[in-house]
């Protein structure tokens, strides 16, 4: 941890962990985090020495065995390891078994979370920049920080020509990319949020965006928004926004290539960065996914075979 | 709403709204429901006359289209229209324009949701069949109700095999069904747990299920939880539970053909009872969807072209 | 409701329901409504006509009933029907049979509560009109808006004299005026709130006012703020404030006659506006009240012939 | 005090306030009241003497100048003077005038309020019997007592012969006793609270009762239950339950006397017991009451000449 | 209480209470107490005359009895009586107790605790000038109060030294000063807080202090501050701050000399003012307290002869 | 941390951590904690092998220290390391410090808390044990749990004996004993409970104890309780009951010895089980204690030479 442990009594040259904290406060300051998030440095001690960076989404165990592998001192990930308090490291807990392999390896963890969601460059800024999006404005303001981007494409597309731009810019899933709307129907305004993003439904509907990139939207949050979307077009409206869920580990992945140029500019030749190969989204295949053709208002057989 | 309204003075013969709801009062007793849920009859008139029913899985302005285009007398869903209390009626709302055309068109609507969850038959009942288990038991004890269900099946059967077989039994949707776990594993022992379920991970690692089957599952609880298993494997055994969702919509749908044949049994020829053919699952299409081959420890490519 | 399920595909003649919603929003701004109000259109589609309307203190089902016989197209009462939250509009219970009797006659409901109350011209303006105060000003400052009025009388009158004249603004209720201060003891500065007062004794005392019109009280905050007035005034000053309750039905129908005016003069000849003539105040006779000679300090006979 | 702050050193004869305060704990123990309540022994010391008390509903200034005046040495009564906790005793305040009167004069007070009501006898069983039901049962249990009584008239009178009987029972108060429902409409069964009783409308309408007879009643939940009432009865049946508000005070006097004769025959002729002969009824007097003739449904001329 | 109680129509002559409780509130604003606190009159009348004033910290039994026998009219203390709000006067309560002893022999009480302690002088400036501290500035700043001090001494001397000076200037206690650090450890920057000291540790932390004299502080939290320090300090700094308990009741107690002289000079020779010769400290003694030499590293023995 | 980083293959021979772990769960199973407590293992991996324990009250830094000298492979400490959740184990926190020099040095820690406050033999009984009780029964249930004790010394002594006999067994502390009572008086029944002894004050006075020995006693809670002895003993009994305040540190080393000597005797000789000499006890000297002459009524001079 300290060099003392490394055997050596020499003053470390080059990079040392608070240099990397430092730069990282600066690019992500603490106090842009929103209240109840916990970022910053969760392992290490300030003097040790940095070679080897590795970006990654989440700090899971397999992240942390490729770090280990790749002789890396530091990971910093998107995703808190310890949102949650823990009462303890033993390694009977995957929060645990976590700490005690980093611990153990020597191995600092950095966690930017939500100040990096509402940085710019930064989370919000990357996915709005993989639709295409200009003239972009903040989606809504929480604890007086911008979260999320609205904005305009330089032309219509149509839902599924946007999906399907999208899904070039995005690491591959399983899962992929789910679309409620009409394929053909044509899109322009854009609001974007990368992770979770059921809670910003109503500042999609005051940003008069014609569809909605996010993620994790789960089936009761979604299916109200698309039921307010037909109730206010029952005059003859579109049933705007129409809905994108892009995955919250695709959409939050988008913003580790940029983090890894910055740094290599700041950080110099002295160290090493790397994007993780490992895929931390859940999901490891999909069977019986339909495709676009599937449309909301067709009938499905309501008799299966062998249906009790 | 009453006959006195059609203009007739005659009294209704057959069947009356009050006979249905006291049939799904006995198929489902309301103080067997969850304390902060909402069951039971939310519009209509106990004295009209019920001559159509329409069952479907949430009670949608594109549902009650239906039931007004049939001629329904009476919607019955699983998911109630007003777990939140309103304060206002008026069209201006999905909420208020479904319950305006409820009652303009005099139909009414009755919900049965945990209450119809821990029932036998039930929801929990209808998944566990559709995953072929025997020897089940409840998988949670909540508010003394038994809720979800784990089993086993009659012989191991890969992951992928129990994905497939399921898809067989529910009705298709656009995103199908995602797993978590590597494809080619054994599995025998299976928890289910129709909607969303997200909060009973627990109760699943208690229940020794090799794979848990369900919906609705976000990046963290799941990711979080495929941690817990790696962590507990470390020592050489699998990493169990897996995870398969298998959508909001279709494991809750799977309840309803169960449910007709019941009423029908019960209420005669005199009554009419249809599934919806509005499958009320909130995605149209999906694109960018992986298969099977893409596993979990798979690189993909961290640049992408094109990309900011 | 719209006019389709009429029949008709012509657009409407005359006013429309967003008519009267959006000239009621400009008389009582929905943000000056208490927090915890729920005011608004409760019920009814915005293109929907409206030729006439009934205004009331309360919309009760009695109310309701007088619409229908009435032909009303709109109801504008002062108490929201759903202040409380409902999870069903089945005619099995109060609330969700007045909805049900209000939607199938195509009627419309509009509330206007704590936006009304401190509006000017509103409740608070038309009680202190009411009493004949000069000079007002607010009594109390409740989430920025100013609640209840406190002005003088042009000249000192005796407290019965004070509720004597009251009596004759006043629609007749059962109970009357209930008062609590000696008869004759002059009051010149008058503090008054429609409505329940419970809350607003401290800011009456900070008032200086003489007397407290309002309704409502209950035994132990009367009895409290007259024990305090009490103490206050033991070296010898007058008890004051004396109380006066006038009735919750009573002091907020003062506001009717007034809005009914400003509605015809807005609203030209194409709307017919009737004030209801329901009572809706709960009390319908009094048995064994005593007159003013029945003083606070006055013995009463400890044995009833026939006590237990 | 104390003795020895009367001068005498000689061990008192006859009642000290100890053994006064075992026998109130005998005849309301003190576990039987509400958790929220606050009973016991106010203000005095166990070892003072006790030659004279007296009874009262509420410890007003008013009344312990009567017991000063009587040369009382303690006061009993139904309301608790601090049921909020206080955090001085100056004479700023009316609580500390009262203590403070209390304590420079050696008057000891004792409060005995929901243990009182739910005692046999008590507040409940007096109004009770005022009411002259038979075959009484509890109305609700809450925290395991017995709160509240619902019994039967030997036979049907009129709601209008009930409140005027009820007249006769109770001390006179301005207000008098206000009724809800017809008064030709003939009950029977009769629920009973003393005091407040706007929290009991569920229990009552769970007993089955013609009439509920209490006090304090505001304007909104006195009108909901009617509302109620008259929903349930659109098939035909009557508006039951009726209301009956014989006033806070009134109602609550009625346990007095009882408590004298009670006290009288276990503390034999040592001691002096005094019924108060203030009344503590906040208000003095009232003015515009109508009769029984103001019927519910009738109309009230809608303009009145000066109206503004 | 009053003086018409004392048989005397005189106008009181002299000061009355109602002049010493304005000349406490210009000292010490009632506004800049902390919101849960209680201070100001607790008991007396303000019109009662005051000829003989005694000051102390809290108002205990024996301070009354204290008062009693000097006659005074008036006890002024830092502590409230009544803090958590009472319910009964009644003597069976230590609270009740000392009310009844107060209001009996006609004695008021005032009580200043958190305005005093922000006051200047008041309770934290008399504490820092106990120390010697020069160039103070607040320690913290609570609800817009600048609360606790800290500043310099004019030279460093050892943390011993520290302590030392400061038994000369507090009153004499059983348990004297407790101190965490080396006793020959240089201090200079002193953050001071009178009473309980618990929660201003990260207040202490920020302010750069060497060592921090307050009261009242527990295992936990003390151990705790010390291991932050000890923690910082790994890399070879002092493990700065170090703690002096002084005594809940000795670190307060040195604000009442100068509010004794103050009151003399406002009140001049009309009233006597007395400091109160009762300690207050509740503990009477101590046996098998350790000296300077017992350093925190050194060991014990860890096997006691007759040791379980 | 487990065999494999340590380079060899071989199967750990001897004691691994999961036998003391089930060994400690034998001696104090963790149901019995309180439920906000948090006891168990907080650091180590359950194959690690273990040959020298050390035993300490609270985990330290030093305490870590002193096991890595030790070669120590396991702490166990009463005091929970991790209370409080944490959000970061960096070195920049006490926390995060002691848990990185614990896994850095493949050190595990066991906590048990209140379990072991609670067990029989525990940090209760070895209280009960020092101060020579009898017939010892619970001081109080808490969650189920007998927490504390009460007995009888087998013949009265007065309170500076029981003090004095108490410092005996008691490790050495610079803070000594604190005694609040006579110091002649004479006391049998005394109530025992190790560390903070603030909020059982209700339970030692029902247990009719004339001494409370406990510790961590701040000024407030412990005056009030000598203040309601006092009031509740003015008619002449004696003022119990008294206090002692032995400190916190003290009072649960006492479980240690005991601790050792049981896992000796069940791990045999493969173990080396220690106890700490660190005195994790914050208080490293006193000055200005006084001594058992300093009585609680003597005066103290209440001007000091050189007083600001």
């Amino acid at each position: 941890m300290d060099n003392s442990r490394d055997g050596g009594g020499a003053v470390p040259e080059g990079v040392r962990l608070r240099d990397v904290v430092a730069l990282l406060e600066e690019f992500y300051p603490v106090h842009t985090a929103q209240s109840w998030d916990r970022v910053g440095l969760v392992a290490g001690d300030p003097e040790q020495s940095v070679g080897t960076i590795l970006l990654a989404v989440d700090p899971t165990l397999d992240v942390v065995a490729e770090a280990v592998a790749l002789g890396a001192d530091l990971i910093i990930t998107h995703h808190p390891l310890l949102l949650k308090g823990i009462h303890s490291v033993a390694t009977t807990t995957a929060k645990g078994a976590t700490i005690t392999e980093l611990l153990v390896n020597d191995i600092g963890l950095y966690c930017a979370h939500t100040n990096a969601d509402v940085a710019d460059p930064g989370v919000g800024q990357a996915l709005s920049m993989a639709c295409g999006l200009i003239d972009t404005e903040p989606l809504q303001v929480t604890e007086d920080q911008e979260l999320g981007r609205v904005g305009d494409l330089p032309e219509p597309v149509s839902l599924q020509q946007l999906a399907t731009r999208l899904v070039e810019h995005l690491p591959p899933t399983a899962g992929g990319i789910r679309v409620s709307g009409p394929a053909a129907a044509p899109v322009r305004r854009v609001a974007v949020l990368g992770g979770a993003g059921d809670s910003a439904f109503e500042a999609v509907r005051r940003s008069g965006a014609d569809v909605y990139v996010t993620a994790d939207l789960r089936h009761h949050p979604a299916l109200e928004a698309r039921e307010e979307a037909r109730a206010a077009a029952r005059a003859g409206a579109s049933s705007t926004p129409y809905l994108v869920d892009a995955g919250h580990y695709a959409t939050e992945w988008l913003w580790l290539p940029g983090l890894r140029d910055r740094l290599a500019a700041r950080l110099g030749g002295s160290v090493d960065i790397c994007l993780s190969s490992v895929r931390t989204d859940p999901w490891d295949f999909v069977v019986g996914a339909g495709g676009p053709e599937s449309h909301h208002s067709e009938n499905h057989p309501t008799d299966h075979g062998g249906m009790p």
